[in-house]
């Protein structure tokens, strides 16, 4: 072993205060020969002049309502879920809140955490933004699963689940996302630590889009060559009606739901398939997503047309068919990202998509559609739900706030 | 099961008359109702506009010399190593080497393999690279031994190394880099399907840079916050004396050979550590990059100079003193992609470094300087390798040819 030549010493970071004493005790930390945490106001660190372009593009923390949802998707995203440590309660959720809302705060503004051990990594936001997410444990931990909204719960079983605990289930979610893969490392890194003294690790799911100035404007395509979020909410009016909880226990007002759903995508058969048949199992054309009775992309489908043979031009149980809402209070908000692991010694995929649906309520918008899909839908035979998870998306916070203050403040 | 509604028929590919009828022995293929590939020629498919931007942008394939070596690093890389099956002699290798070349020729320049199911995702190369390597065991199987240069062999023990089978060796490599990570998902698919019949997959690595747009013209930085890179053989001459071969066997001239070792980054140490204690293992700032006695990123190290306590200004020990090369041709072209896994439940990250190197020979250049590094390196203490490989990366090809003809034509 070398030690390195000098070690300064430093003054306690307010991440010690704020863990009330639980960091020393909360981590694995492995021998070393320092023992201080380097600061991000270490007088070594200069500020950096701001970056144009998609490193420099900044998405607001603060105001009525978090980030993540409404917001453009980003390219990357990884998905954090804890499980509370024994002896978690309300006022250490507190502490750990108003902790990582702090760290949020920074690092989406392009400004390294309190207690940023890689500062030079929190400089470039490239439109980062983490959104919180609580799960049904959060609130028994807490002592307030009174106030827990009822669809904060496992989804009912479907016939079509294969469901993993390895991706499935949370205390506390944590949404990164950003346009940098470096941002989100960086970020998930420093927000695992600061949670460390009151909560584990359960699953972390990393996932991607097209990458930022790729393909501007476009729907995305999952890895089966579709696109995938065409029937969305459109921004504005639409996307208001779906997404945010209007009324309600107070806590949740501007807040949403999650449901998180980790779906295998089997591209062994679906390779197999020839391309019309995957149109027809779609129900759109895939080159432009456009209904197999349309043109363009949001073309409205005509469930009533024929072709030349006489049957149905939009199969009954085509995707489109089955997943179908026509009023916005209906829809689900898809936010879907891409994985994309290790292939099997065989080369098979271990592909899939992270489905990531918000709406103002499960019951209402997510649940119908979802049965619907389960029942009978053509797309079934190469998909399979593996993950399932489910959050409150509470409020955002102003200046000087933290996310859950309005349950557990 | 429910069956699509239809199911067309269509020509034997090409793929299938390349691969010698071995293809449908190869596979694990899952059952499907389906029996016929998707072809890109399908009259369901449109040629779509070109894409302006980073979505469009295109790397040549064909040409003297391979891209992804000299190239502008991509934001996203994937790295395959395969293992031949039993069997593969220098005919299916030629076989393979054939087929992969076209698969690559045609993503590379935005346009859909030849056999690609997924055609709708080969629209957008987005500086799309696929590099070849060819290790030990490709010789062996072509019958070629003779010709293996004599440094393409698993490297020697170093100390520090604890080296994990499930991240070293390989038989064959594909480096498939681009700006955009649903393109390197879907060139890895096409890529390995492709080689089933000829190979099985010994290990991938995934790995990210700085995204596309969101730094331009800056070094990359590593999980630890350093700068990676920065003593690079400049573009040019430089860079041509450094990587390129020049003389010996025929088929491998304007080529040169990889280093690809997986370095793990304990970042629960280094996270311990000060920043002062940081730069002197370092040996340069961590902001800007500049020597500890310089003041920009590039400036020339004074290795005599002392601090104001009487001390080397830079430590005899720091990574920057024992890596350091003056003579080009003495120098190796870094072009590291970081790797982020899954934190422990306890938070430890599985952070670290795919490290390339580049050289024109493995003895003269990157061993001396790993030597050192090994021996005596303030690093060291932070970092373990745990996986080693090395290839040989043959010359390009011209439009028409293959990777690989001069060697197994």
């Amino acid at each position: 072993m070398t030690a390195p030549p000098t070690a300064a010493r430093r003054p306690v970071s307010r991440r010690g205060l704020l863990a009330g004493g639980a960091l020393a005790a909360g981590g694995s930390l492995a021998g070393a020969t320092a023992v201080t945490a380097a600061r991000s106001d270490d007088p070594g660190v200069r500020p950096v002049a701001p970056v144009a372009g998609i490193g420099g593009a900044v998405e607001p923390f603060h105001g009525p309502r978090q980030a993540g949802v409404a917001t453009e998707p980003q390219a990357h995203a990884s998905f954090v879920a804890f499980t509370m440590r024994a002896g978690t309660d309300r006022a250490a959720l507190g502490r750990m809140l108003r902790l990582l809302s702090d760290d949020a705060a920074r690092l989406t503004q392009g400004r390294p955490a309190l207690a940023d051990t890689e500062p030079e990594l929190g400089l470039l936001p490239a439109r980062l933004t983490v959104t919180f997410g609580f799960g049904p444990g959060l609130y028994a931990a807490a002592g307030v699963d009174d106030r827990r909204p009822a669809s904060v719960a496992p989804l009912p079983a479907f016939r079509v689940d294969r469901l993993q605990p390895r991706w499935s289930g949370g205390d506390l979610l944590l949404q990164i996302c950003a346009d940098d893969p470096v941002t989100v490392a960086h970020a998930q890194r420093v927000l695992v630590k600061d949670s460390r003294p009151f909560a584990t690790v359960r699953w972390v799911q990393q996932g991607f889009r097209r990458g930022a100035g790729v393909e501007p404007g476009h729907t995305q395509r999952n890895l089966f060559g579709q696109l995938d979020g065409t029937a969305n909410p459109r921004p504005g009016g639409p996307l208001e009606t779906a997404v945010w909880v209007p009324d309600g226990p107070a806590w949740l007002r501007d807040g949403t739901t999650l449901v998180l759903r980790r779906i295998s995508m089997n591209l062994e058969s679906w390779d197999l398939l020839g391309h019309t048949d995957r149109e027809l199992a779609v129900g759109r054309r895939l080159d432009t997503g456009a209904p197999l009775t349309g043109v363009a992309e949001h073309d409205e489908p005509d469930f009533a047309a024929t072709g030349p043979d006489g049957l149905a031009a939009i199969p009954d149980f085509s995707h489109l068919t089955r997943a179908r809402v026509g009023e916005d209070r209906l829809k689900i908000l898809r936010r879907p990202y891409n994985y994309d692991g290790v292939p099997t010694a065989d080369g098979a995929a271990d592909s899939g998509l992270i489905f990531a649906s918000y709406q103002a309520d499960v019951a209402r918008q997510f649940l119908p559609i979802q049965r619907r899909l389960a029942e009978r839908d053509l797309l079934n035979e190469w998909t399979t739900p593996i993950g399932s998870a489910v959050f409150a998306i509470p409020p955002g916070c102003p200046d000087g706030g933290w996310i859950g203050q309005q349950l557990l403040g």
